[in-house]
């Protein structure tokens, strides 16, 4: 009964939302030797680990981290801290994870108000500004790429609103950080938390995250404890900070991978990374455009991480992504919510991000859809046009 | 200043309160092909953990599954799942992590009462009897093998106490799951958590947690949400369930390494496996009582994997593990909270629990302790002598 046979998994090509393809090295620094989680060894990849997140989300701040839990920690992490009971807060729904934010911030006894905007589109800055003008917020919370969408959503103006009112901007930066410009310093982000498995290609299972030192303030002039103890900023800063204070044990062999995910997104330049990920959605989408598939996101907002697929009348969802996982070996995404069953989510982040993926995938999707009796052609040639 | 080396961490020997060495098969499972977390081969892989995970901790209990953050998550879990604010909870107070759970009890909101005993001491039976008639719990939590001292409680009488007086039992698992007899469902144990990182062999990351019938059906007519949307076993039961409801992203290699650590568990086979850790410990204390050492804890609740050294007057604690981190690779714990400076935590976890090691540590230590002028020899000649 428990007798299982040796693990040998087959090699996918990791076109979902997440997670995406993980570099050699990476692998490679996932199964380095553990060392003790006071190690002075462990302690310097904590450092560098430190000064790598800070380079990748553009900040100064003294608390950028790993929290010891999947990107959802992260968000939890962001609410717990920055939120008292009582406290109003305003969170952006565009998508899942924006419903997510209100049940978390919910759970921590906020008042919390919200703003909807259609899924697919961004949320409009006079939105955010109309609600900022009838009450106070201690907290706005935005998503910048809905990963259950596509919505890449621009932040300047939403933030200026935020500061000008006072309250404290958090930001769900889980799709974007390393694929998208995300300038935390520049956008006077407050609370950013992001995960591994996007577009760091790292495997799942670390919570990158950052605080300003408004973020911070407001946490050393909370009147309640942090309601949970596992994610309490004030105990875990003391472990990832000069005093090594013993907290949890951290996941060891994750840091080494996030620390060799992170040296590579260094060795490959911000920019250059942006410009990788856009570039390939363009071939991406000249393939799906060819097929005569539509797409759910103007071009304006596309995240290019994420594009989201509209599914063609006729077409059977469940049967192309199995064609597509089990013939194939490429995973893609379903809806999520509201997209359930209309559209795929087809992801091109780190690793997974190039241009021979682009036209494996093209081919292989042209060749499933023509099972179904669709007709279009030319995708492979569209990508590879430019 | 964002440019670190290529990582090459040393081969320590892991004698510390964990971390302990890990297999290198674990290590290959560890950096397996990445798949997507709602891929049919991750399915297969978590149900071939909860099954192995269920003849681990000898259960049937259906929720027994691994929590996507490190032991402890695994008691955040447990606490915010099985409390309401306002419940009475009765914890059991002989450590640090007795001190752990008293703070995350509070910060559910419950009315905590403690039972304290003295560190290195056992919680005696009595003293639960007489708590539980004074007053009416919900919870009672105890920590089976505390890591902070070396002592393993005994449940068995405690547990009959709590269930005739109604409550929940609790159990802290995380240093005795896999190295000492732990039998859930013979104990009637309702929710109890471990760590990865202690006596499975397996990096830290991820806590298993199982939860009795009892315990699911408290959840289930609780008046209020739980107040961690990341720990809220309603949620998390239906993505490890049937239904697959996507919750959070889970840890895909930790939980590829999980398993191939519990398959190893399975094929040395329970018995021969705390029989191995008890052998080994007895020849560890035959060489530490040869150099004349004495130990914090009485034979009779002695924790196989951890047993806590009195340093000896005039040595110095920091420079000895120095000393045998930098010069011998060989990691011990120091003490913790009123142990500071007191008592060395040597383990003997998992796979780091062979005959080789307890002599190449006891060699280390003999050499580390003369080098300060202290007399006493013959440690590994004792410890081989059974």
């Amino acid at each position: 009964m428990t007798d299982f046979p040796i693990f040998d998994p087959p090699e996918r090509l990791l076109m979902g939302p997440g997670p995406s393809n993980i570099h050699p090295r990476v692998y490679a620094a996932l199964s380095a030797p553990v060392v003790g989680h006071l190690d002075p060894v462990f302690l310097a990849v904590m450092e560098e680990a430190k000064a790598l997140l800070r380079a990748t989300f553009q900040t100064r701040n003294e608390l950028t981290i790993a929290i010891s839990g999947t990107g959802s920690a992260g968000m939890e992490t962001c609410f717990v801290n920055a939120v008292e009971p009582g406290d109003r807060v305003l969170v952006c729904i565009n998508g899942v994870f924006g419903m997510r934010m209100r049940e978390v911030a919910t759970r921590c006894g906020a008042e919390v108000d919200i703003i909807e905007a259609e899924w697919g589109t961004a949320i409009p800055t006079e939105s955010v500004a109309e609600a900022l003008s009838a009450a106070e917020y201690k907290v706005v919370a935005v998503v910048h790429a809905e990963t259950s969408t596509g919505v890449l959503q621009p932040l300047e103006q939403i933030s200026r609103l935020v500061h000008d009112h006072g309250a404290l901007f958090l930001v769900d930066a889980v799709t974007s950080l390393g694929g998208v410009e995300l300038d935390v310093d520049g956008l006077e982000i407050d609370l950013c938390y992001s995960g591994t498995q996007k577009c760091l290609s790292c495997p799942p299972g670390l919570s990158p995250v950052t605080f300003s030192t408004r973020a911070m303030e407001r946490l050393a002039a909370r009147q309640t404890a942090v309601q949970s103890w596992y994610l309490d900023l004030s105990l875990i800063s003391q472990y990832w900070g000069e005093s090594r204070v013993y907290h949890h044990t951290a996941p060891i062999s994750m840091n080494y991978a996030l620390r060799e995910a992170l040296r590579l997104v260094s060795e490959e330049g911000l920019e250059a990374r942006w410009s990788r990920h856009l570039r390939n959605q363009q071939a991406l989408v000249r393939g799906l455009e060819a097929l005569g598939l539509s797409l759910v996101v103007d071009e304006s907002i596309r995240l290019p991480a994420l594009t989201t697929v509209r599914i063609p009348q006729g077409i059977d969802d469940a049967n192309v992504r199995g064609t597509l996982l089990q013939r194939f070996g490429i995973e893609i995404g379903g809806g999520l919510g509201a997209f359930q069953g209309k559209a795929w989510r087809v992801g091109l982040m780190g690793s997974t991000s190039t241009e021979r993926n682009v036209t494996t995938f093209l081919a292989a999707l042209q060749a499933t859809l023509a099972e179904q009796g669709y007709k279009g052609g030319g995708a492979v040639e569209a990508a590879l046009s430019a």
